[in-house]
């Protein structure tokens, strides 16, 4: 071996891979959501991390963009996903024919987008979506979503604040002012609401040919916060134009859903500043943050979009989505100290002392596994010490005593490794102990 | 729209996508062994999808195999991995300081090889590996390994066969006869066996040197099926050699250790003429079958390696893992109709008839969610008759009709999709009788 060239092992830079403790909880919080998608009726879907390149990029006309990983093997043009829309799109149209409408799918998965790696963004990283696709889709999907962040968020222990608008207001007002063909312009200005100084924000809005008397109105809108009553009452003389009023109406029925659907008051904000991705969402849009931290920026978001399946088939299918940034999510869990990096895989550790007590212990493993209890044995030559000591350093909150006695008078004695009481029980005691100590 | 070139949506060949009520039933064969490897006390891990090149191909000297997806991306030389061993011997490597030894770590991802898509072979595919490493790892963890598909095929509603043997059996009988050099290539040979006619099995063993005597004693080790005692019997007495002795005392103690877990004799089976994979392993190795369906082909495999990170430290780290193969096994659980892809991903259906119904069916809907009942609602603007319709399509097993009446009473009516029954109840009542029946 000494005579060979080793190879540093090293992982590519900006993927993200956790230590197994850390890996145990993320997978913890991605089954609790997954949960949740599937007791709200939402359909598991795994598209293969590779697609066509043409069908990857069909939506900017084959354009390459350098963030893109993108390569050639034999003769196909490959990319991986940068997303999961687009595969959504793909799989939609491929499948347009057998498929139930409206079809709504989630999918937690991998995407890649070859961006500098920096804090909190990451080369590879997991995108978790939840859609509803179809041909023509109620306004009750658009709330359907808004309301899903509640028991996603619950599951996980945590509050939801959501801020909702919905992208007509806004394009309805430029249009009302004659700015009907730069709208997607005034929305990426209007998106730097919050970024730009107040006087730097109002001179981009006059080089964009805004007066002052629109600039005030467009205020009285951005600024416009609270209850559908609140905003409603706020904005509603501004313009009569056709789209603003459609916009206006459409949060009026997502409101009266989300009403219907019990969502908490509390957890709901409708902010009229909200523009969310330019030009890809067309009605509602929505953002989700953790209540009380929303300095932390937002956890995910979503909402309306029109012809999903254009590049692809001569179908109208529209849909309506939420996102939640799970690797983000994880990360700030991480950093604010909410999740609890220090438990143990195992719940009860047996000691043994020789190849008699072995035998007697790797049946109890067995037992208390197949009671669903997380048993391991010490199996390697180290004294007693040794093995109270890893269990300590390990965190396992239960070690069985198997040694000479207990197997002359068939029980085990249990210990517990936080108060160090210990007691000497039959195994159907201890099975019921750590069952109800599991619960 | 109709202007636009449009893309054919397709999808690469020989990359696997299951539709929706396939995925649901694959996930949950993913989620039952997830759980029997936690039970186990495996840790999580999930490496990224890509390496560096030189570090996924340290085994080969930097050897590219046309199989493998490679490509580069701004200065770096990128592998999709092809399997989850190298990147477990990397993590292990890189982590080697912090990590607790014994590491036992589970592992279920898609791995990619480029070779000709068949019926059965995928070009995208899921692996799910559990292994245990460490600088010195009894025997017992051998006997754990291959106890664990006891327990995996048990929560898919399977029964396994297992067939073990110890690499150094055949290994120590062909240095006995003076073959030590060519071992790999007699490993080969016999691992054709059951491939070729016997003559031509034969002719191929003289090609390689062995005389008649030595033939037959060949014949005699790799026909040696049974419970340990009987191979035992058969072989013990052929050879002298240390290596061939040592592999037969690794399998008693191997076979010691399965009786104290209480692996179902019948279940295990010793065959000596198992190879499997020629010069990977070291020591145990085996292979798992579905009871009954033996030719079908094994469903996973696994045994003893040394020196896993030999290409990266100076280290001596050892291993011993069980593979299942995921994708084979669901395509064959598919093809013979044993697993239900009817079942559908909604428990309950509702159906409103208006504005005032829909809003009394929403809080009727959030109310089932919460108590983790699969309800949805019917949305879309179709006829009572339209919607009963769709849900017998869906397989819906129930179905609450929210009318007038109901409204008026506070109260729903059930029905019953099989039998038709219908019963009017409260809020309370349906959510006991629901749950009850999802247990």
């Amino acid at each position: 071996m000494t005579d060979k060239k080793l190879i540093t092992p090293r992982k590519l830079q900006g993927f993200w891979e956790l230590m197994p403790n850390e890996e145990m909880v993320f997978e913890d919080i991605l089954d609790k959501i997954k949960n949740v998608f599937k007791t709200n009726c939402f359909l598991p879907l795994d598209t293969p991390v590779l697609e066509y390149s043409d069908v990857l990029l069909a939506k900017s006309g084959g354009d390459i963009d350098k963030e893109i990983y993108r390569f050639t093997k034999g003769d196909n043009d490959i990319c991986l996903r940068y997303d999961l829309t687009v595969p959504l799109a793909r799989f939609v149209s491929m499948n347009y024919n057998i498929l139930d409408f409206p079809f709504k799918r989630f999918q937690i998965g991998k995407v890649y987008r070859g961006e500098r790696p920096q804090k909190g963004r990451f080369r590879e990283f997991y995108q978790c979506d939840a859609d509803i696709t179809g041909e023509s889709l109620p306004l009750t999907y658009d709330a359907e979503c808004i309301k899903l962040y509640e028991p996603c968020f619950k599951a996980l222990g945590l509050e939801v604040e959501i801020e909702v608008s919905n992208r007509k207001i806004l394009a309805g007002y430029f249009e009302s002012l004659g700015f009907g063909n730069k709208i997607n312009n005034l929305m990426v200005v209007v998106d730097k609401v919050d970024k730009l100084p107040k006087v730097e924000f109002i001179a981009l809005l006059k080089e964009n040919s805004l007066t002052d008397a629109q600039i005030d109105n467009l205020f009285t809108i951005i600024t416009a916060k609270g209850s559908f009553e609140e905003i409603k009452k706020k904005v509603e003389n501004i313009t009569d134009n056709s789209t603003f009023k459609a916009g206006l109406e459409e949060l009026e029925t997502v409101d009266k859903r989300l009403q219907a659907m019990c969502m908490e008051k509390e957890s709901l904000c409708y902010n009229l500043s909200i523009v969310r991705g330019h030009n890809y969402y067309t009605g509602t849009i929505f953002e989700a943050f953790i209540k009380g931290k929303r300095e932390l920026g937002a956890i995910g978001g979503g909402g309306r979009y029109d012809n999903l399946c254009g590049h692809f088939i001569d179908k109208n299918i529209q849909g309506v989505g939420m996102s939640i940034g799970i690797t983000r999510l994880f990360d700030i869990l991480k950093n604010e100290n909410m999740i609890n990096l220090n438990s143990s895989s195992t719940s009860v550790g047996i000691i043994t002392f020789d190849e008699e007590t072995l035998q007697y212990g790797l049946s109890l493993m067995t037992n208390l596994r197949e009671n669903g209890i997380r048993a391991d044995i010490f199996n390697e030559e180290k004294s007693f010490k040794a093995k109270m000591k890893e269990a300590n350093r390990k965190n396992i909150p239960y070690v069985i005593i198997c040694g000479e006695d207990e197997v002359k008078s068939n029980s085990y004695t249990l210990k517990n490794m936080a108060t160090s009481e210990q007691v000497s029980l039959t195994l159907s005691k201890i099975i019921d102990m750590l069952i109800k100590n599991n619960e």
